[in-house]
């Protein structure tokens, strides 16, 4: 038996869906409402001591991290499913896969945030009284994370923060089209389809929906002939679209679409400043 | 032919001396020079495009991230070493080494970083003149890095990131405690010594160098016995003590020692605020 602890919108939980979808395997869900912070609940604090989603439970051991939660099913059921392993085969190409896990879980997870509180968030936090803002601000325990939410409150898109994850999306497509260069395609590391692909599909998905992604993908011939794979696997489209619902998908289309010529702007400045 | 790209005082790289002493393993050593900025050189960037030490060549294959390393090293070479497989048998406890290579790479290194800042640096960058200090400034791209190390340099010991970092760190020594209660020790994840530990040991011996590791032993019963075992395994005496000449050890000593009260004092008022 497989519980999954999660939250409807948590983007990290979509790679591990992927991951059990690729496998043909089902869990049981059980609901950790982020909205009312029952992520820092005692129980949830037990399961999970740092206070996120998703965990997994199986057979009374607890698996935190979405990238070890989808190479542990991997790794326990290497043979389920028509597609076998998602972990590829070889030493090396294992060290590239966990190179795409390092990248979603080190910056990517991060950067996709920022666009999304710049898009989503931001107006809602406008809305509020002073007085809770403040609150709201000061209850971020992570100085980083205080310092990085305060910039791209006031700021917006200006923020330094924003220009960051900017460049970390292109970056992170730079990589794409290098994975795929060096490995002949059509998958990130070649013929198989790994886990490797389930990292970065969900977070491109959500900058798709953000209406902001054919900024990086115009410019990116080899990630976005990939992209346009990924995004038909049947497998994501059953964990990311078919689970969303209408308002939502527009909502954040809506939102994101006001961005899209900051973005731009932003990244034209971001491309200048590389060094050749 | 194994090829490591490395700088003297680069702390993740004994990480990867370690795993190469316990595999009976050696390796050709390039420097690069971090002190001249080598790590930013075209050339270098080729082989590391983030411009970060170490990398492995091998075969002509570069593989960057010393967590990514270690483990390549091992999956290549299981057998090599009177110890055999540092990467542990079986889906969980993989899990749980990964989630040790999580801990270093997302916070304790970052942590480890900010303690010696405080503690070294900080007084170099005092004495440099204004212009240069500002330009100092300048030249970190990353902005969350920047408001971090101005943040550090202008507030000392009072910045919320050395908070955050003696927090780090509190979290750390806590789950080295989990982890030998879970496992039954001697080791992190029970009988076998494996990369959890190799992970761990070189940030231990840093804060150690710098005269603050007892700030947390005193208070962790079950990673002070750890830490007696650990920092007299061969390996890691031979990639650490022995490479290190005696005069950046005293200057480590002598300037950690002068953060010692306070960094206490932090520490009680960081356990003060942790829920219970």
């Amino acid at each position: 038996m497989l519980t999954l602890y999660t939250f409807h919108n948590s983007i990290c939980t979509q790679k591990v869906f992927i991951t059990l979808a690729e496998k043909g395997m089902e869990c049981e869900e059980e609901t950790v409402n982020l909205f009312a912070a029952e992520q820092y609940s005692p129980a949830y604090l037990k399961i999970n001591p740092k206070g996120v989603v998703p965990t997994l439970v199986h057979e009374g051991r607890t698996i935190p991290e979405s990238s070890l939660i989808c190479e542990y099913i991997d790794e326990t059921w290497p043979d389920s499913g028509p597609g076998g392993k998602l972990i590829p085969y070889g030493p090396f190409l294992k060290s590239r896969m966990r190179l795409f896990s390092k990248l979603v879980d080190e910056t990517i997870f991060e950067s996709t945030r920022e666009l999304s509180f710049s898009a989503m968030f931001r107006e809602k936090m406008k809305k509020m009284p002073e007085e809770q803002r403040r609150k709201r601000f000061a209850n971020v325990g992570d100085p980083s994370k205080r310092a990085r939410l305060i910039s791209t409150y006031e700021q917006g898109i200006e923020s330094p923060y924003v220009f960051q994850a900017i460049g970390n999306w292109e970056k992170a497509f730079s990589a794409i089209d290098a994975s795929i260069a060096e490995f002949g395609g059509p998958w990130l590391l070649g013929t198989r389809f790994t886990l490797a692909d389930i990292n970065m599909i969900p977070y491109l998905w959500r900058i798709e929906y953000l209406d902001l992604i054919d900024i990086w993908l115009d410019d990116h011939d080899a990630a976005a002939a990939w992209w346009e794979r990924a995004k038909t696997r049947p497998s994501a489209v059953s964990c990311i679209p078919d689970r969303l619902n209408e308002d939502d998908i527009n909502a954040m289309k809506e939102h994101g679409g006001k961005l899209r010529d900051a973005t731009l702007k932003k990244r034209k400045e971001y491309l200048g400043l590389k060094p050749k």
